[in-house]
């Protein structure tokens, strides 16, 4: 399959949509909504939302039928990163080559941005009860483990974690619970998502959530990876910004070597693990080994 | 009926339900749920859950099936707070007469601890489904009102227009818009929440749904007023402060004797849209009555 064709289509259906749910100005606090476009629409790869759509089709499912989810977990992404990136976080001023969020608007203008997107990826969720009539309780399932990946016990959790260990010596266990926190929760659920809403037996959401938790640990090791050896131009950031602000990172504690090894062989088990899934399984397999080459 | 005991009684209730879903240690991200836990146990009033419960008996409805949503409601109460006691926002350092989140902790945990909140609001109405077996719609439709209500098009929204006004001569439908977005909506949000999982009519819905609008807007009202009249001790913050940051107030656009005739008005037409309840609605009619002679 030609994944380039694929994701750039996805990416586009996903965009669609997100237009839709976010015009450009709306209501009188159009402050905040711009604000909240302007970051929703930085230019991001849109993975999670990918990664939702082709769990989805791996179970036989229709994409468009999930893409509300897909959606939201763009929003809940889009969100952590505004917040993330405030100066009392990571104080970073560009994301993506682009003036980050609080640099573009003003603080609080992005701390309400990151709130309102939060608040409405949770409300689309709700909101799209009408496509799955007779089957809320799966809808309501899915709201409830993306809720507990984003909040404290995922996503939040692993930004404090992260920040607690900020310039500390930290132990290679310490690193997978951040890691698993901070990313690895949402790229999960965002498949888990997918084999829920697309329909999935609880046989085949078990094995992509597994599939999932690799996906997002390899995530982590070549973002890592990145950022020792990528591109300005590229990545659209800074590369070399977590040895400078001593951020722990899998290059640092296993070498860069090791940690693509590692990554390697991750993704590999997770691959082999959708083995029952068939062809319908392929473009999350390519997503998968492209992350293994990917340059931002 | 003794409106305190009743108070009383409902803030336990609401108080131990809080506990059971945010223990205060949890997890490897300790410090921010124990943010979290600070600001949600500050010794708030429990309006918001209050109402909810309130309305849900109003319907004939179990306040305690509607527990949960009214934990919901106060999680994201209190994730409004911190987040507008941020230094980039009204940067107060002092709360019912304690230091703010970020003051005790530190503004980066204070952003975390309210996006933890505002998260884990939608993940306990998600998982209370068990208990809408066969009406999980109503509880999407819950979570989909809710979500309007805290989100651009209603909290985030207000506080943005907050923030814009601040120093600027605003009109007095500005300063209705403002409220209405800012604290209206989910305090009518409230109301509606518990007339439909208490099982209300749709009439029934619709009546406690125009109740909610009258008493948000008397709740600010009566807050401008206490800003000017109240006592610190009493009110556990400093008052005067609407005056001193130049915000727009009832008491500064109509004066205190129209303000506070005005409220007494509106709460007065909303007592009367309850009469179609009969006596179920007694604690709702008497939490409005309470408003015009709150002290805190």
């Amino acid at each position: 399959m030609d994944l380039k064709a694929y994701l750039a289509e996805r990416r586009a259906l996903v965009n669609r949509a997100l237009e839709g749910y976010l015009p450009r100005v709306r209501g009188p606090a159009f402050r905040v909504v711009e604000a909240m476009h302007y970051s929703l629409f930085a230019g991001g790869k849109r993975l999670r939302p990918i990664l939702c759509l082709a769990a989805a089709e791996a179970v036989g499912g229709d994409p468009a039928e999930v893409l509300p989810a897909a959606c939201a977990l763009e929003m809940i992404h889009t969100y952590s990163l505004i917040h993330d990136d405030l100066p009392a976080m990571d104080d970073d001023d560009l994301r993506r080559g682009r003036p980050t969020c609080h640099k573009q608007f003003d603080e609080a203008t992005a701390i309400l941005a990151g709130d309102g997107l939060l608040t409405e990826a949770f409300r689309i969720l709700a909101d799209a009860a009408p496509r799955f009539e007779g089957r809320e309780a799966l809808l309501l399932e899915v709201i409830q483990l993306i809720g507990a990946a984003a909040g404290y016990q995922g996503m939040v959790g692993g930004q404090m974690l992260d920040l607690l260990a900020e310039g500390r010596q930290i132990t290679f266990k310490e690193l997978e619970t951040i890691h698993r926190l901070k990313t690895g929760a949402l790229l999960t659920a965002s498949v888990r998502t997918g084999a829920l809403l697309g329909g999935g037996t609880r046989a085949e959401v078990t094995i992509l959530t597994a599939f999932g938790e690799k996906f997002g640990l390899t995530f982590q090791i070549t973002d890592d990876l990145l950022d020792v050896e990528g591109d300005a131009a590229e990545m659209g950031k800074t590369p070399g910004m977590d040895a400078r602000r001593r951020k722990a990172t899998y290059p640092a504690l296993l070498g860069q070597e090791k940690s693509r090894e590692w990554a390697r062989q991750l993704i590999q088990e997770g691959i082999e693990l959708l083995a029952p899934l068939g062809a319908k399984a392929e473009p999350l397999r390519e997503i998968g080994r492209y992350l293994l080459s990917r340059r931002s």
